[in-house]
């Protein structure tokens, strides 16, 4: 019976069968419906509405949630990587997709078990969009971009510390050249890096710019080197992803592409020769000066 | 008379000859002419001087493209693709270009036809725009951006999986940072995409940003690292267009490079004459001088 | 006498010798100050302080222009590719240079030649910015520029295309979903086409910005897919910019790359073997098969 | 005494062993603390509270510093680099990093000295923002960017020259078209140099923009052209700084690529067994014997 439960939840479609799939798809679209409830949610007008329907909603989904999360601990020590009743479980159970179905559930029991203020309430209603991160386990995208992650892991350190280094001095600099004409928009260093960080980025919403000639000065050669600088993890990680999904697809063609071994060419010619000596369009002698002449390669 | 009314609207200027090449610059003024005139039009003080110029304009418009669609339907019979004098039309009437050419004329005729009201004759108007894509049929950049999508159709489905993703969790996040202070600009989470989707661009109007310290860290840490996300789909589509442009001239010198080992090239070489020799096209002493000057290089 | 004078001002440092590189130098040094006194006249502070002073100096750069343009003309016929006393000198006076010398002088004497009304004054003035384009005769980075226009010329003229197409739909759709909230803003097609514009190219100014759900969902959609394709030329220009500073150095490198031809290498080979041969290296024997196994290449 | 000073103090972890190690960690410490103070103390409400504690921390860090500055100019001279007594200490003082250490503590010592207005002083608390500079000694990130700025001066020149010029015609066309009716924000051509700064950087703030028709359309195509021109000095120094990065795991891969053609190989071979030969290190047998083995390959 468990070892029936694991595989139909194991999300392998060739041993599972169709029910394994079917199961798949109905925890995915019940998946995508919670996001789209939570968002729909965040409208008043929708939410006091059908206030009742949501509510009934979130108990049915947190029910066949829990249930999912239950029945995957029970089923886990099916796999040899989580062997052992009470230890296999527990290791399982800090993986990060099992984490992220704990989570998935949590903002709907935390409230009942603990007591607690309504500003709490609000933030574990958020916790339910991470239900998003259950589709993980079936997504190839997810795969890639925590690839594309690992990938440029070093890279991203380097360019965060030129970041944070350049954010300093950028926004110290305007600190102390728009200070006193803004005292409002550049009232600290924090604050200017607000500044820093929308300018650089070139996204430039207008709400905090410079007014003095030398703060426009400055800020000018700030922009014009900089931009490349706050430009670096984005594209970074943007290539690497770009690079994980074509990877994939170039994966086949590289493997033809790999040069044949010298000896399995060897082979290869020398079986082609002895079909032509065989067929007699080669004489003895020809035969063995072209089999020197590939041996000696 | 229908082969040559066919051959005259092919665009086939070789086979054409002048008369086709006159037709089809005809054609495409009138197409560029017509797509002025929306564009004209939609400024009030030119629509109300000239309104009878444009309406007399239009009816000309309508009635050429409607003759040309007619032709082109009749005979479309001539291609051995349409072949079937219902059937063949009816196959055809459903190619893209077809479609196009209907809807080129349809915003006259539906008016007329089923009785509207006015608010669905101002987008009728608009569709007049979509006689611009009849310049398709004979435009060079229509070809390349249509391959280009073809191209990296895989690459943008996967972007746009992540794209959404994102925008949900940016979304979500800065309205639950940003809802309280900013209750009308951030009204509800898909109010909060619009910020995410103008942030993430850079194009950054100003018309709404964070104000709280927490939405301004978040809204920083998500353009640092997003942005190169959405720059994703962007940044594939001119990419793949650049190299449609370019593979034209590289085809001839990509078939140059694939080099084949000396070795391998004789064996292949003699197992071709081989053939030749025992179908009988080469005699006993022409097959053998040919054998010489092969194990000769 | 014109020879020499022609010597002088032909810019080629190596032939010219010490006067030549001198003159050179002052003329630079004379466009910059022009230049710099155009931006600082335009600062009515200052402008209306040193006025006598901008005024001498205009006098002065003029006269230098107009005896630099005569004797240009003069001398011009030195040179074998406009010989004739006035047919090479017409051809001449119509060459990129002279004409941007011709530029640099008739602001200032066409007001006096031809009454003019004060607005063309104003428009004459700017006209003497044209005067930095003599610097293109001493100029690296002219010369980079116009190379990388060259290059990049056919895929600007299709990326154009595209863009022309693209701006018109975005604009026209715009047009109709905003024209009722925001009669102003987008009053027109080609004032929409302005907010496509500041959209797409990501600088976003905040003067223009959709506001009802509609257009905000349809800028969102273009801007994530149409902002690549504004990015074009821009970047294609920039590219082969890049590539045009880069090419110089790297000249040399491939000249060594380019791999020597096979009879070359065949003639260095068999010097090598003969002079192992003359030194009792190889035999006689060993000699003649090595020498035949490369002649057999 | 004082070599077991310089090691402690030469960020040699190799050498230096542990003591070494620790004393780094111990100044990094100090130089992070540094800089968070004075970003902290730019925040009114926090530098107002903990004044005292500010003016402490200050007191301590000048003296580490001072100290470090002392110990470093009187062991320099156990390097081979800066020997002598005077001479050499003088030579050390205008290296870099001596310098920045020297800047670190001017700030303090400086009002000290010279009796100084407020304004000075202000500066001079900012001047302490460049002891973050001191961690250069330690930090990879900025051997990196140094690296990047190297390499790409010369593209770099080139870009700042094209850029100066685009700058200027931008600016004054600008001015010229949009003077009349913004004479506020167009004010002079350097005003105008503002709007063209924030436009071509895709900044785009929002407080200055075109107004007129004539202007748009100018603005529209400077920007469409113009973007990639300004994205150049950002770009190549984002790319040759992550190519300084990546850089280091290719080298060894390089070198393995360059290949031989074996008859190359083989005459050269035999070149340098014939020279051993000459000189008697081989044997004539052994000289036979390893000739036949090349020759056999």
């Amino acid at each position: 019976m468990k070892s029936r439960v694991h595989l139909l939840m194991a999300g392998d479609p060739e041993r599972g069968g169709l029910a394994s799939r079917c199961f798949d798809a109905c925890l995915m679209a019940l998946i995508v419906a919670n996001v789209i409830a939570v968002i729909l949610e965040s409208v008043e007008g929708i939410f006091l509405h059908y206030r009742e329907l949501f509510y009934t909603f979130e108990l049915f989904s947190v029910t066949v949630f829990s249930i999912e999360y239950i029945l995957r601990l029970w089923t886990c020590t099916e796999t040899p990587d989580y062997h052992g009743a009470v230890l296999g479980r527990v290791r399982y159970a800090f993986t990060p997709m099992a984490l992220v179905d704990l989570v998935a559930i949590l903002p709907f029991f935390l409230p009942i078990l603990i007591p607690m203020d309504l500003r709490f309430v609000r933030a574990a209603r958020l916790l339910r969009l991470f239900r998003l991160l259950k589709l993980g386990r079936y997504s190839y995208a997810f795969k890639m971009l925590s690839g594309a992650f690992q990938r440029s892991k070093e890279t991203l350190a380097v360019a965060a510390s030129v970041l944070v280094v350049l954010l300093i001095f950028a926004s110290s600099l305007m600190y102390y050249l728009e200070h006193e004409a803004q005292p409002e928009a550049f009232s600290s260093i924090p604050q200017a890096m607000w500044w820093t960080i929308v300018t650089l980025t070139t996204v430039g919403y207008g709400d905090v710019y410079p007014v003095t000639p030398a703060g426009k000065l400055l800020g000018s050669f700030i922009a014009v080197m900089g931009i490349g600088m706050f430009a670096i993890p984005a594209g970074v990680l943007a290539t690497a992803f770009i690079e994980e999904i074509q990877k994939k697809g170039s994966k086949t063609t590289r493997e033809e592409e790999t040069t044949v071994s010298p000896q399995e060419e060897t082979i290869a010619l020398l079986e082609r020769l002895d079909a032509l000596h065989d067929k007699g369009v080669l004489s003895d002698d020809e035969f063995l000066a072209q089999k020197e002449r590939i041996l000696k390669r």
